[in-house]
């Protein structure tokens, strides 16, 4: 324990602390991000566009909100990937401050036009582009503007410097406290590739302003089915994998975007190409880990970063039925908020959560401190520990939290999540919101 | 709208308005309360009783939590009940201030001991008694002080006046800000019965004080069977459709006792008394809503009672999924908290809730307002409504909340969610607890 240097990084802003200082990233690839007028400070940046310039169409996938009521360029941009197989994405055009949500036949056609004015300005084919929007619920789109902004994006602000991406992701936030963005470069045999990402959520933020935005883009040549079933695999255990408030909105979508401007050999989901294949999706659940871990950082009111690991269940989904189970709880959440080493509402979570094979009598729990201190029991197969309660309270002064559970049921399998505190802030943001 | 009188009814405390002042109670019924030591004030009555001294043996239901880590006392009380198929149950024995939850073998010899005792100083036969108990997890019960406090309970505390039945709902609360109780008279034929039934709750409160434990006894004479299915089918319609956050005890109980003292013919589950079996399940239903509601009424940090109706939908499950779903979503908890009309939160629920046949453009939702003014639209067929924020604010600004949801699917069928608002005072409640 350090506590001076604890104290110190959590007085940082999260910005500071979360916001590369420079980065790495994929050839073949410009980005940016301007102010079109969207939001109405007349200064934010609200409208981000992403461009393959390899000179090579790119292979896309994406995973998108599964709420009934679907915002308008979620229908344009499932549409459109379906018809075209997952290739020959080239752009992606994203605006915030207006979701295009619940806005009729009228949100459809501006959500269809996005696609058209980005596809002529970038020189693709027809339905080349995926579009999304974040923001307000329920207004139609300012579309003059977001027309009038796309070719001066695209034509005079897009690059690939670390500005270029900063901007980029500044572009896609709304009531985000900092702009989420992260790359990193690995190998695969040979071959050096590179991943560049960005989201933005803080909380479903009310579906006034909608969550999950992100995508990723890679200079790795991935067939369209394999970056699909790989997309598929690393949202599972990334975005889909941590909780602010347990409110899934309407315009949540993540899109991968593969152009092979680094070369090597193609990635795809057969047989032959099996470790490749595994590389590579190792590589990108980790990448997309990083990036939705960023998500519960800023949640809303968070002053916790709080790890829920799951062992020894008979499957995954259990696992995570069951991380997911305490990581919502609003009893768990508001008992880390008030540092309280309150065990009995874990076990609680655990006893309600959707899995049929729970045993008390064979259930644990500890809390693992991050800072590299030993650990702390608070249930041994089913039985209580005598807590040390100035032990728990100095574990749980530290800003990231992990709570163990094993299962003890011999399965071995494991599911991790990740949430934040409940905190009187997040009452005030939502509560207020509007007023 | 009388704004005046609203503001004064809101300031009464919750005690002064939903305590009643006398009431009505079964035939052959005694209970009472006392505090016996579990409660460390010293004077908090923490012991409650209750036994049927109609001289005929009365049939009992239950429904326990659906919890993983089963209290003890759940374990004896279910257990006892399924050996006696629903007869025979003459005697309730409930404390408050601990749980006896996640307290191993020990936990299991107590809660038997209390039905020993009970059944020893009741005279009668064995296994006549059910145990419930509430408050803190993982803390050995104070038994000695439990089982010296039964004979002085039963002996000499026992009643069936209105103070009485007060003294027994008090007895059963922990962190409740008032005791909940509710009587009343019906009619079936030319026969009267009565109905009492009480209950505590407020939030699961955290383990550490459990939720929800009830029961109702009545002087009509129902067969045990009869009585289970009309428990189960009551509770799924109060008990089962509120929520304060979302979170479910380790120690949930309802049971409903029937001693026939009233006369008449026996109410059993078979086609000659079905008109007489219709009635007696409306009139419980009913009973266990009113009951159910004080609840929510006392939900931890609630400013606002919010009912959410939803019509038209294609089952009763799905249109309670939906309704539940919105109840949940503390997105639209913390709006209703602000008194903000943000339609879209209750939308983006209903969207995510667990039902196949929600179509967006067949969707309505509109806010009823309590005091009988002008309902108001906020989305008809799927089409958001130009809201008048004024009029919003209006309704908003009262205590009691209504929203309809209509799917307009053709089939008809409704269910009804009580809840309540995410306050401030929640989180200070829940985050605060054991500091």
């Amino acid at each position: 324990m350090h506590p001076v240097t604890k104290v110190s990084i959590r007085h940082l802003s999260k910005a500071a602390r979360f916001v590369p200082k420079a980065g790495v990233y994929p050839q073949g690839f410009k980005v940016g991000g301007i102010h079109c007028g969207v939001k109405k400070d007349g200064h934010s940046f609200d409208l981000a566009l992403l461009q393959n310039t390899f000179g090579k169409e790119a292979t896309a996938a994406a995973v998108f909100t599964t709420n009934k009521f679907k915002a308008a360029p979620v229908q344009v941009s499932s549409k459109i990937l379906k018809e075209k197989h997952g290739s020959g994405i080239n752009s992606l055009v994203i605006n915030s401050g207006n979701a295009n949500a619940v806005t009729g036949a009228q949100g459809i056609k501006d959500a269809e036009d996005m696609v058209i004015v980005t596809d002529s300005v970038c020189e693709n084919p027809k339905n080349s582009t995926l579009v999304m929007s974040t923001g307000v619920i329920g207004n139609n789109l300012p579309i003059d503007k977001i027309l009038t902004g796309i070719p001066k994006l695209a034509l005079s602000n897009l690059g690939d410097s670390h500005e270029h991406w900063i901007n980029c992701a500044t572009a896609i936030c709304t009531t985000d406290t900092f702009p989420k963005l992260v790359s990193k470069q690995f190998t695969i045999g040979e071959d050096t590739y590179t991943l560049a990402g960005l989201c933005k959520g803080a909380g479903m933020i009310c579906p006034n302003m909608a969550t999950l935005l992100g995508f990723f883009v890679t200079d790795a040549p991935v067939s369209a089915s394999a970056l699909q079933q790989i997309l598929k695999y690393s949202v599972d255990r990334s975005f889909n994998s941590i909780t602010v408030d347990g409110d899934m909105s309407t315009n949540d979508t993540i899109v991968a975007i593969a152009n092979g401007a680094a070369g090597g050999e193609l990635i795809d989901n057969n047989s032959s190409c099996a470790e490749r294949y595994a590389r590579l999706q190792a590589e990108i659940t980790s990448f997309a880990q990083q990036l939705a871990q960023l998500v519960v950082r800023d949640g809303e009111g968070a002053t916790k970063f709080i790890t829920i690991r799951v062992k020894d269940a008979v499957s995954y989904l259990e696992a995570k039925n069951i991380a997911s189970s305490v990581a919502n709880s609003s009893l768990f959440k508001t008992a880390m908020y008030g540092k309280d080493a309150n065990w009995g509402r874990i076990l609680c979570a655990i006893g309600y959560a959707n899995a049929q094979n729970v045993i008390p009598e064979k259930t644990s729990v500890k809390f693992i401190p991050t800072d590299g201190s030993e650990h702390l029991e608070l249930l041994v197969n089913g039985e209580p520990e005598v807590v040390d309660e100035a032990r728990a309270s100095q574990i749980l002064e530290l800003e990231d939290l992990e709570i163990e559970i094993n299962l003890g049921t011999g399965a071995g399998q494991e599911a991790t999540f990740w949430t934040c505190d409940l905190s009187h802030e997040y009452i005030t943001i939502n509560g207020d919101y509007r007023s």
